[in-house]
């Protein structure tokens, strides 16, 4: 069994696109990650099957200004709470 | 980026589980895949960056009865509804 979350597509690009003006201590892989799980935990899964009709999903989310909005909020708040809390060994050891 | 979803894993488990229950009409890939994307759609994410911690997440939906039986509530809902709306090729054309 197989399916899809197109949120997470959506999500991975907004942060893709704005990375600089997040203003992300550490831009590392980890810390990345947990922008998008923390996004992703806060957004309404839209799965679907057949990633074919994802273009549906997407529009609305990426087209329409309302929805792209509400994506990159979710993002920006996801931002600055793992900003403030990074986890990875970048940020645990600043002064090696 | 890579992120994993660790409901996927607990909604895939209690369908597989708990297929013969279901009284699906068809449990071809498809309906099957309809189900967990419909069930998935209708409950909470818990994006986990590591999957090596998914074990925290899992206990709550698995080990926990409420919310074993939670996550059951919404599999059987979502397996009444593509029972009744199926869309494989299987039961498009029934009499073929």
């Amino acid at each position: 069994m197989k399916v899809h979350n197109i949120m997470e597509v959506v999500v991975r690009d907004v942060i893709s696109k704005y990375q600089n003006e997040l203003h992300l201590p550490c831009t590392c892989e980890h810390c990345l990650n947990d922008v998008l799980a923390m996004t992703l935990n806060n957004v309404k899964p839209q799965y679907v099957v057949d990633e074919a009709n994802s273009a549906y999903i997407r529009a609305v989310h990426e087209a329409d200004r309302q929805g792209a909005t509400a994506v990159l909020t979710k993002v920006a708040w996801a931002a600055g709470v793992v900003g403030q809390n990074p986890r990875c060994d970048n940020m645990k050891n600043p002064s090696e």
